[in-house]
């Protein structure tokens, strides 16, 4: 049986910071070698982390990232290392550096440049050429990037139908809840169907909004996934790949077939195969697969770790979180403790008149119970110095969204007085369902460095908060937070409800709306009124400058608001 | 001599109002018939409105813009129209449509897409790949869009060498200082090398961040300009242009220079030639000339007709705005009135034991020389209120930036009650200088709708506002408002210069890293030394956060914060 030793460097970069990537990636090249790995695997752009956006403008920035990789050559000895990178030929090209024994032997240019969605590789890179298939001591390996992965009749395709027995995909795929799944699904059948070997590596880390999950696996050529990592965490892991039989030179039919591809797809350029000494076969040392996570073990893990590297990434060790009673800021001020360590979370409890005993009973017990610092500010009395101070030129007014609104401000504010003081980030708490339809207060409840939860619709938060208290085997969140009615007490009496149809029909309408696009005519078959699917869009469309001045934010649905929405805040368009 | 008359259609569409998009169109159809136009040209995209974004998501809203062709085709009688659309044949492209005599006689699909800057056109369509030229009795006429005039061998020339008498440009083109006359040297240099007519349409109207301005034009097969329309202003300019020689048939030797440049550019597809009735020839009926505008009057026009169209076209009437006594904020009030009158523009004066006596006369001054409502309202009992809240949370800890930032919030506040109660929005008050290296507070002078000099360099606020107050031969600007040194005015004694390096050295290091991409080399160039340019550098890399929540402003820079400029939040890199 012929085998590779291969490992895969499921490593969380930061975006900019070369010099700390290029660090971590030579001391996973080290601890490869110590395993005996033929080939060590990094992500995608794993230099300059991903994105990197508009940094890509400054040459400079391209000059450290080229000049960086004399560094990981050096570390190459008697190993060879695939590693992504940014290469510059006339112009800019996302790019997998192949680098052994001290020299880079070829650089390969990803084909497929994503330009939907969160991505904007248009903007930046231009669309490689060639797919070369690397002789590796008999053994036949074809390097591509990411989507080059998702198309049939693509470059793994091609590299497959030139004899790789190995095909290496490197990545930085964006979270989103059921992805990983669905992705690992879509290698295996590439690998069945060109019966290659598929190692799939993956970024893991937060950026700004998104989150790379990991969860790199190797796919034999029978489709089948024979080693899977962590999601949500870096990982080192070796493994002894078994390839099928040997592939061998093209037969005259494959070339045909080959010709016609590429053709079709418009690709030139020759196929280059530099020669590279293999190691002595070994038995392996890594043969255990993880379990795939449930929804809400994965959804828990990406507000985790976007939120703990938002906030670490940025320099802030500790945060602030407004703690009402109810189930968001719960949420929120769990997740934070889980990422960060109780020590360096503060909650900050603001009543007002309308704040009930059972809000602060809730929020103080639930603080207790996370063991963090907890300090009650009342808001009472500068409420009354707004309305004093306002009075003269509010006179012969009703009291309206105005005063709703203030004390909101009045909360945001003392917030940020903390968070500047002590140097804490303030976690906003805002949910995907009042994101959408405007439920919220800018500068007020929206006030913050990050928003943990923006992306989840409260029926998905109660779902995960559930989870969690299962998890703690207790009522972690106090259970009546759970089951008493949503309300933001900001007049008498109120409730969610009072402005808001009932969740359980609202997040549909919005995953239909938001998330798929759907006509109007579509939202009414989920069953619910004229009446109330035109306020919910009306509300939805009216609100899309308000999530412009929000916080980032850690994307979990295919279709996040941020760069993965991207509206005209000026519209008049009624999709109704 | 032969001649068409031709319709400039210079017309402000909103995003996403098909209905009433398509009401203007046909009004305008109307007027240039009543004139005896033969053709009359409509911008690019003016059925949607550009950029319409992630609207272009929805398949509703392209149906609704495709049925909309139904209602210009029937204006059409007895007259061609351009006009810009979104076609769909399994996919999306940005089209124009030539409609005549009540029939859609060829759609014409952009060839070249931009994908940089403001632009993600890669996003949502696809690629043209024909270049028809129509016969419009015995007149040959070449429609292409926007970016397709912005390349040498490509559409223009492809068109030209076909026989093209007329070139027809429909664009989108958002400004910025000084593109107006590069864009008009460009077009000229292509009239006159391919020895053909231009007619450059251009759409006008604020979008967002962006000001389309107009400035349509004729120039004719020499390369002059022989008509211009006004910059910022919608017009219909009815003109005969002159034709030269007939061109005819393609001569051989064009057919092989044609036949080359088609394949270098991969260009395939037929030409289709509709025949269109001509009539009869008449004698012109516009023939000045607009004179371009100065800089000054250029950044001043983008400035109110952006904040007007933002206001306008989001439903608000009136605007309120925080006025200190400073510049900015005097500068900002003055085209607010200029934009939406000054029956609808509200200014406060928020002082604190910091504000000084000038400060009351200067704002106070400025707003009667308005004619706007001016209201005081003092913060000192409502700071007095968060200290004392705060006290036993912050016991122990120094007065610092908490004790400004509050200052500010409480101003932000006050802005934002006044909107909430009277439907204003506020407009903020920080130019470019400030949203650079982050000298504003979050949700305090940051707070509102609309940042009208966002974009603006404080060097350049100085010149815009004595360019004003020349116009209007007084100082409508108070005198002392224009020389007095900047302050905040947040701690006692406080000066802009306590912070920051003067305006005059910070603007040019801020042009230099921000718009240019410089490196940090060709920055001390610029006559800064090591430890300014680090520090401006340092503090425009950690301000991105701050810029994330801030409002949209009037793009007048060629490289504008927000879609222009794509950055992480988080982000290590260093270019110093």
């Amino acid at each position: 049986m012929r085998k590779i030793r291969a490992a895969l460097a499921q490593i969380n970069p930061t975006v900019g910071d070369i010099e700390g990537n290029v660090k971590k990636i030579v001391s996973y090249i080290k601890k490869a070698r110590t395993k005996k790995a033929d080939i060590v695997i990094f992500p995608e752009l794993a230099v300059t982390g991903y994105p990197p956006e508009d940094l890509l403008m400054k040459p400079h920035f391209i000059q450290d990232n080229i000049d960086a990789l004399k560094e990981i050559e050096k570390a190459s000895k008697d190993i060879t290392v695939v590693v992504g990178f940014i290469d510059r030929i006339e112009g800019l090209y996302n790019a997998a550096a192949i680098v052994s024994n001290n020299m880079t032997v070829d650089v390969y240019h990803k084909i497929n440049l994503p330009n939907y969605g969160v991505f904007d590789e248009h903007r930046y890179f231009i669309e490689g050429k060639r797919f070369p298939v690397y002789n590796f001591a008999g053994i036949n390996i074809g390097v591509n990037i990411c989507e080059d992965i998702w198309t049939d009749k693509g470059p793994v395709e091609v590299q497959a139908l030139m004899g790789a027995d190995l095909i290496v995909n490197i990545n930085a795929s964006p979270f989103h809840a059921g992805k990983a799944s669905f992705r690992e699904d879509m290698v295996r059948r590439h690998a069945r169907e060109c019966k290659t070997s598929i190692v799939y590596v993956n970024m893991v880390g937060g950026q700004d909004e998104l989150v790379f999950d990991g969860g790199s696996f190797v796919a034999d050529d029978k489709g089948e996934t024979t080693i899977r990592a962590k999601q949500f965490d870096e990982e080192l892991i070796v493994v002894d790949i078994e390839l099928g039989k040997k592939k061998g030179q093209l037969s005259a039919k494959k070339r045909v077939e080959l010709k016609s591809l590429l053709e079709k797809d418009k690709f030139t350029g020759k196929v280059k195969i530099p020669f590279v000494e293999i190691k002595e076969k070994k038995t392996g040392v890594r043969k255990k697969k993880n379990r795939p996570l449930s929804v809400e073990e994965e959804i828990y893990g990406a507000l985790l770790l976007g939120t703990k590297d938002y906030v670490l990434k940025s320099g802030f060790k500790g945060v602030v979180i407004g703690m009402s009673g109810g189930i968001d800021s719960a949420l929120t001020a769990t997740i934070a403790v889980d990422a960060l360590g109780k020590e360096n979370v503060c909650g900050i409890f603001m009543p007002s008149k309308f704040t009930s005993k059972e809000s602060y009973e809730d929020a103080s017990v639930h603080a207790k119970n996370l063991g963090i610092k907890f300090h009650t500010v009342p808001i009472d009395d500068l409420f009354g110095s707004y309305n004093k101070s306002l009075a003269k030129h509010f006179k012969g007014q009703k009291v309206d969204i105005t005063e709703e609104n203030l004390q909101a401000r009045i909360r945001g504010n003392i917030l940020m007085a903390f968070s500047n003081k002590f140097g804490w980030m303030v976690l906003t708490t805002g949910n995907k369902s009042e994101m959408s339809v405007g439920y919220a207060t800018l500068y007020g409840d929206m006030a913050g460095g990050f928003a943990v939860i923006k992306d989840v619709p409260k029926t998905i938060v109660y779902k995960i908060s559930e989870w969690r208290n299962k998890k703690a085997g207790r009522e972690l969140i106090p259970g009546r937070i759970l089951w008493k009615e949503p309300t933001a007490e900001l007049k008498p009496d109120q409730k969610d409800s009072d402005s808001l149809p009932p969740y359980s029909l609202l997040d549909p309408i919005i995953k239909a709306y938001v998330e798929e696009d759907k006509s109007f005519e579509e939202i009414l078959e989920l069953g619910c009124e004229i009446e109330c699917a035109q306020r919910v869009i009306s509300m939805i469309d009216h609100s899309e400058y308000k999530r412009r001045q929000a916080p980032p934010g850690v994307k979990i649905t295919p279709r996040a608001f941020g760069k993965d929405r991207r509206f005209p805040i000026t519209n008049r368009y009624k999709s109704y």
